[in-house]
């Protein structure tokens, strides 16, 4: 079945078409009743092979009409459909919960909700590669872990180290330097670095549905923040190009930085010591220094993000609190209560407790990478 | 002379007409050679007095048809110039010294730049208010330094104290509620106080040319932020109405928050310990932190501001470096290298040496307030 990118678990139980039990399709498996749903960017052969199953679900269709198509990689369901509701009340101006446009902001974690965090946060990829590169000017690494263990890809004993190391390694490969030269490491890096399972760009492991989230709620006149947990200064370097997120609508986690003049020439040093770690109940406090006004709407996807959704939940006014749960082990990974990254159990509870959104990677996003489409058109091609 | 609000001091000392040594014009002082300039808000009583001036110097009043008349409030003369020749530059699409509208970041003091800082830094007095409010609470601060020098009007001895005097008395008074009770205190406290030597709100003791520089520059594209010494969460909660310039656009010093839930309701509260001090050469630390790019013109007044004025200035491209001088003491203060609020010294210096912009409140402002105006109205209407 072709037009499955425009198929959709039927969460309403309003069954329009039986299309099959269990489907494999564009390499992901679709359960339960899919009908066939309006979009515009079907292309000839698409329309030609989904024609019959449209006419059939026509009906149903009308009553979908409402729902936005700036998402086009979302499936229709109650996730969408939340977040298009809430974009809806907020916009109408003169309506009851409008919201005018200077406080309508969104604040978005970063690893896990606008990209990949698996198989380990892509930021530590970038301090191991770190370690390589300045290795040469530290012969006494080959002797001293954790330093030696990530020369030698012994993974497993730099995991299994305290806090500390991890933060001995970060200081390492994060200081030292000013910030201009940082952000020129960076910018090498993302540039040339490759994720260890897709072999892609890590800026090719953001998720589809939240890029065109983010340009919808822009569109409808928001402001968008990433909150993470991350370094602020790593996070910069990209996501203007990335997400459309410029410098100054970015938080994170930061190291000092010391002003100094050198030969005249004004530079911020990037100096070994903790200046904020922006997690948990710290991301409320962060937003509060950075914006200064409390969030309309937040994403995330850990135990790390809850405070910031409990924050935004306690506003006044309509508010859009959003859980991206990992549950697809086929196009991305599947983790939530036990996982050592991006751990969601407390959060699940309580966006179940409070009637949060859930977005159900699986079942509510047609792809998840831009690449997958590129699988769906291989597959139409072939004519399956 | 009833034209005198469209009168400027000859910088170029091409005298057009000697029109009076030392003349009193709308109760401040203007000394030189003055010359009528074109301007558009004239009324038609003023019209009809300047006619005469303004046919003499018709011809001098080309050479100065290309200087932007959105600062009405701003004698022609270097300082103008140099600030609308820069923003000509920086948005000539195709231009050699073009920066993109994203890139244009404009960075403001508030102390002394944007609004009055004497006879003391008006969040002193909003701390001594507070005192006063919370005093009956305190009984012991009837015999307890400096709280009890406050509440007798003994300023004298608070100001002899040490550092730690005023961080005590701004401990007692800015902390142990939440950010968003601290807000309505600072709101109510804005809209009722009055400064102790004009009797005006001190949202009304804010500089009007600098009023119209800021909206001159958002009209170019340039996104403005402030950048000051003052309480982060003491600013933000009047800089919108006053200057335009959202909370997410400021920048300032600020005290620990501490997330907590009470009764299931989230709140932020204020802790008692300090968390950055946005002064000197901590200002370009704090815009790096917060807005992540770096700033292509700063406007400040003091020695405090010096670093933020040098982190500009070194960056690429053109940029803009410009301190406020406070000139005149008939209608806001002089003061500079020996003052111990806003000292201007070590700044003065190297704005001279590097040849920065300094702007004369003196000469460069036609009115220094937004009721030096009315003042003026009311001169020619008495026919003056």
């Amino acid at each position: 079945m072709a037009c499955g990118g425009i198929a959709r678990i039927d969460w309403r139980g309003d069954a329009v078409g039986d299309l099959g039990a269990v489907t494999e399709v564009f390499g992901y498996v679709m359960t339960g009743e899919m009908k066939v749903m309006k979009q515009f960017s079907l292309n000839l052969k698409t329309i030609f092979l989904c024609t019959v199953a449209t006419m059939v679900v026509s009906v149903a269709t009308v009553a979908f009409a409402q729902i936005d198509d700036s998402l086009p990689s979302w499936n229709d369901g109650p996730a969408k459909e939340a977040i298009v509701h809430f974009v809806k009340e907020v916009t109408t101006t003169g309506g009851a919960k409008f919201v005018p446009s200077a406080e309508r902001i969104a604040v978005f974690d970063n690893d896990g909700t606008l990209w990949a965090e698996q198989p380990m946060y892509f930021q530590l990829e970038f301090a191991f590669d770190r370690v390589k590169a300045l290795a040469p000017m530290h012969p006494e690494w080959k002797q001293k872990q954790p330093f030696k263990a990530v020369l030698e890809g012994d993974l497993k004993t730099v995991f299994a180290g305290t806090k500390h190391t991890l933060l001995e390694l970060m200081m390492a490969t994060h200081t030292g330097n000013t910030t201009e030269e940082f952000s020129q490491i960076v910018e090498n890096w993302i540039a040339t670095a490759k994720h260890p399972k897709t072999g892609r760009p890590y800026t090719d492991m953001v998720y589809q549905p939240m890029l065109e989230l983010l340009a919808y709620l822009r569109a409808n006149g928001f402001k968008t923040y990433i909150v993470s947990g991350g370094g602020i200064e790593f996070i910069r370097q990209w996501a203007e190009k990335v997400y459309g997120i410029p410098p100054e609508q970015v938080i994170g986690s930061s190291i000092k930085t010391k002003f100094e003049l050198r030969g005249g020439n004004p530079v911020l040093v990037r100096l070994p010591e903790i200046n904020f770690i922006n997690d948990k109940a710290d991301k409320p406090v962060a937003i509060n220094q950075h914006i200064g006004r409390r969030p309309i709407a937040a994403f995330g996807n850990s135990d790390g993000d809850l405070q910031m959704l409990q924050w935004v939940a306690g506003g006044e006014g309509p508010t859009l609190k959003v859980y991206i749960h990992h549950t697809d082990d086929k196009r991305e990974w599947s983790y939530d209560r036990e996982s050592h990254i991006g751990r969601l159990n407390k959060g699940l509870d309580e966006a179940n407790t409070k009637g949060w959104t859930v977005v159900d990677m699986k079942k509510d996003w047609t792809r998840i990478f831009s690449f997958d489409e590129l699988r769906k058109v291989k597959d139409q091609d072939r004519g399956h």
